[in-house]
């Protein structure tokens, strides 16, 4: 469906991937494993290459700010990290060929559900040139095709680092279409891209707010939403203080830039007066701006005031809004309403509270006395993560290899007919 | 987001439905069972208000055709197989709260990954008054509050249905917007709740081609794709003459209006002449028009000239159109490019070629010696069914009580920050 809406080069971008994703499906877990390893020795022979064409990249982005040239730009050590990725990669179980489950229906049909790839899987992400690795990395290891799509700024170290990768795959015998990098960077290639429903079984992006938003808004095929964060901590009445300081602190400060900081503090009100200052007290010392309701800044007079929309903001920077609430309930009902759904956390040492907050607060991951930048695929032991998933639909949470996946059902008769 | 394209009509219903959700995702398996059976005994008491509202309906549709006004028709019979459908449902194990796995990570957090309802399930079905009960039964003893459009022809049956429901709901001191159906069944209504994307976890079309397409192109809540099968059955060399027949015969005429119906009959050059003679004939006998390509018009001549356009139509009709091709590969290579990934058979006795075929077609379901009449949620033994998904997103094939759910990791600490 929506061809017309495609221009012909994307057309054929898509079907090249289906063939190549056809292929790929059958492929043995070592020659997948042994062509990383390649993957990982051939960025690091073609070391001078990437950094030359990494250099024009940064040339182009010489008026850009400080932070986003530091995302752009490539170093003979980072890589080494890539293709470190790539081995760690190789070193992981494989989902695909695995049985979910299997049984013996009433007609005597033996069914097993069978881990297999999705097929075609695009993604769109902004000017991190390490994406194309890492996300051809894990769409390799996992049977599918990928068509990416990264930053403008952005596409010469992408097309350096993917026809490294695509060179592998041809010495190889392979098909090199299983990677394919659009050279056109135009928003409208990428709506287009929104739109290939006939050949892209699912779409991920991954990037700001305002990335995800436009795909969200636009896209007809399949999309994964990931990565947004406005994360709350709720600490109790029955708060211990020196968890609830290390907790907060932790959470908001240790890298204040990713979807996994927090944003929110919540405080009941029975435990604001004791708890509030010692944590503000630390959030400040380590430079973070605070903003709260008229109750906090009652009690902690540095506390500027917040407006309506900090409560819906995910700052990814130093600055967290505090809110006094009545009890745990009203602490449920606030984080339900603002939360995107990422990760939300109590702290307490009551259980009947604990075990309240985990059943009733509907955000991918919910924590009882951790801090939520524990959200994360190599944290959660999946050895890998190509995102974490704020969608209800298919994954939720860190999404590791098996998420990249879906199952058909394989069914052995010996002629039963229905009746 | 999108908001400014959702009447306000439908943001009050989509906002009920969500507070709806999070109180009914708390409620226990046995007061849910209870509910289930006092639908059904309520839907029993109510027969003559409900059969009333139909013949209201059926009047309406006085000039359409038979096909159209049987599905429309209720009849006392009818209205105790709906309740019989819940009383079977309140028999189902409940998934919510199922444990799909648990582990600690290094960090001694012990994560949990638990099963929870999706939340707000809509549903845009065609005039089939049935599907409000079914629908209903379904998402409820999930756990996820649903909005129902149906067709607008069905109104005042969908409305008493419903009604009964919420009837009980409110009895029982629960909240009736657990179960809402849209009143306004205009396109501009429907349209709009493709795009309800604040609310919406996911969207269940259930009708033909035409419905199942327009919420594909339009929509930007996530969808599960259901019911399009163009299903295929490839008869091998190695395929036993009476267990080819049958097989055949059963996928395609014992229900030929629905999406597990065999449409295309592919058979190996080298078995041709002698499987399609008898293949052929007892189709025939079951009044089955056949159309073929020019080498199986040559051995059975009473085959119509196939268009190239029949390769990809559901007929869902005693129509099956036949190809000779060259070898298992052709056969395969055929299936998925043509299919709609439903399901599909290989008729062989032999090992290889079953292995190669089971392996390589990319449908949600695959069978050897088998009719593709057993894709289906009870014969399959999930005891319930939603619909079949085409799509490779969040479930593949028949969909029981297990796809109207998600997870959420639950994840308990004692102090853990990120090192």
């Amino acid at each position: 469906m929506d061809e017309i809406l495609v221009n012909q080069t994307l057309n054929q971008i898509g079907s090249q991937a289906k063939r190549a994703a056809a292929k790929l499906s059958q492929l043995d877990t070592v020659t997948k494993n042994r062509l990383l390893n390649q993957f990982a020795a051939e960025l690091v022979t073609r070391t001078p290459t990437i950094l030359a064409a990494n250099q024009k990249d940064l040339r182009a982005a010489v008026d850009m700010p400080a932070k986003f040239t530091d995302r752009l730009k490539l170093t003979e050590q980072r890589i080494k990290d890539m293709a470190a990725g790539l081995r760690q990669v190789a070193t992981l179980p494989d989902p695909i060929g695995n049985l979910d489950r299997g049984w013996t229906n009433e007609a005597g049909l033996l069914i097993e559900q069978k881990r297999v790839p999705l097929g075609v899987i695009a993604m769109i992400f902004e000017a991190r040139p390490n994406v194309t690795v890492d996300a051809s990395a894990l769409t390799f290891k996992s049977g599918n095709a990928v068509i990416l799509r990264g930053g403008k700024e952005a596409l010469n170290s992408n097309l350096a680092l993917a026809n490294t990768l695509r060179y592998v795959l041809k010495q190889a015998g392979l098909d090199e279409n299983i990677i394919q990098i659009l050279h056109d960077t135009s928003h409208q290639t990428a709506d287009d891209l929104m739109h290939l429903n006939r050949y892209v079984d699912v779409l991920i992006p991954r990037g700001g707010a305002g990335l995800i938003q436009a795909v969200l808004k636009n896209a007809t095929v399949p999309v994964i939403e990931t990565g947004a964060g406005n994360c709350h901590i709720y600490v109790d009445q029955f708060a211990e203080e020196k968890m609830a300081v290390d907790i907060v602190v932790n959470a908001k400060v240790q890298r204040p830039s990713v979807c996994n900081a927090a944003e929110k503090l919540l405080i009941h009100q029975a435990a604001a007066a004791k708890l509030l200052p010692p944590i503000a007290k630390a959030l400040e010392a380590h430079g973070v701006e605070l903003r709260g309701d008229q109750r906090s800044r009652a009690i902690v007079s540095s506390i500027k005031p917040a407006q309506d929309t900090d409560w819906s903001t995910e700052y990814n920077d130093l600055i967290m809004a505090v809110k006094i609430v009545d009890d745990e309930q009203a602490a449920i009902e606030h984080i339900n309403h603002y939360s995107t759904g990422h990760s939300e956390v109590i702290i307490t040492d009551n259980y009947q509270n604990s075990q309240t907050f985990l059943n009733q607060i509907d955000s991918a991951c919910v924590y009882v006395n951790a801090s939520t930048r524990f959200t994360d695929g190599f944290q959660f032991g999946f050895g890998a993560e190509i995102g974490i998933s704020t969608q209800k639909l298919h994954a939720r949470g860190p999404m590791g290899l098996k998420e990249l996946t879906t199952t058909k059902y394989v069914v052995r008769g010996n002629g039963q007919i229905r009746k």
